[in-house]
């Protein structure tokens, strides 16, 4: 029996994705955000929503060019403080000890520890309420040597985490389970 | 070292949301989408994708109203065949023994057995290309009795599973880690 929690942001899982992008002084900064993800396939595009009073924001609709990289396992804790702290207030990539690198399609730095980032230019701003949704195209994904196989990512290898909303917690990518577009197969009509 | 991939959909993780709607003659159908997540806080909204060739697709543009079921690691085969087969061509729910269950808020069905289902009302559509994406504002959210603890949906009794586009596969979410908000305060400046 299922029972009504109410109006709520409820979805598992949700990315852990880290924006980098410049401020309006050329200063790297980075933050954390779960509210987005991939939404069109061509042109490839990545959705990410933001607080109009994350400093983020202000460089975003400054420079309209970011980065997302995406964290391994290994940097939760680095990775959770990109949203506890203000890049208004302080360089949080010294803070971390995380070393900005500039992308190389935009205008924007990617966390060079991170296995995955991925440069993207700024195609649409929708307002939906508390959070602004900028739609970036996707001009380039670099991927670390070692996470990938044959020229593919491989999950495993990259390690990536997610964010459960309910509980506030972070959770590892568990055990393959099955192949997509062919373990449905089973049900077709013959 | 980083290598380029070029551009490509990449994401870890996207989730596996299943999409609830009425056709015009009231039959009720369902299709997986990756490409979506939450996108607003306040009021809370659920972003989701679809491409225009999608039988939901036209669903959605005649009804406005949908649900997302998140369906547990129990029923990826289930899930993987309603991103295989189109409700034009035949009956989703019946082909894989899922039952439909009208939805409280909106006029959409969602899936019984899933433990998460989420009412939904389109209040923006952007075209971006090859999908074009849905902005739902969430009415409500009902979460299996046996899901919750005190109140709040628990990740693991959830078993939420996810999609991975680089190997198109499936993995269930993993060991819990860290809490969100708390484990990046070590790197606060004293």
């Amino acid at each position: 029996m299922k029972r009504s929690i109410g109006a709520r942001t409820v979805m598992y899982p949700t990315p852990v994705m880290v924006v980098g992008t410049y401020d309006v002084d050329g200063k790297p900064n980075a933050m954390v955000a779960a509210w987005g993800g991939i939404c069109c396939s061509v042109p490839p595009c990545i959705s990410v929503s933001l607080r109009k009073a994350t400093y983020t924001y202000e460089c975003l609709m400054e420079r309209k060019e970011f980065t997302i990289s995406i964290p391994s396992k290994n940097y939760v804790e680095e990775a959770d403080y990109l949203g506890l702290a203000s890049g208004r207030d302080t360089d949080k990539f010294k803070d971390t000890h995380l070393t900005p690198e500039r992308a190389e399609h935009v205008n924007a730095p990617f966390v060079k520890e991170f296995p995955v980032s991925i440069e993207c230019r700024v195609i649409g701003i929708h307002e939906l309420g508390l959070h602004t949704q900028f739609i970036g195209e996707i001009l380039d994904v670099k991927v670390e040597d070692d996470c990938l196989i044959d020229g593919t990512p491989d999950t495993d290898k990259i390690g990536p985490f997610l964010y459960s909303p309910g509980n506030s917690s972070y959770f590892a990518t568990g055990e393959f389970l099955m192949k997509a577009f062919t373990c449905g197969k089973k049900f077709m009509r013959k």
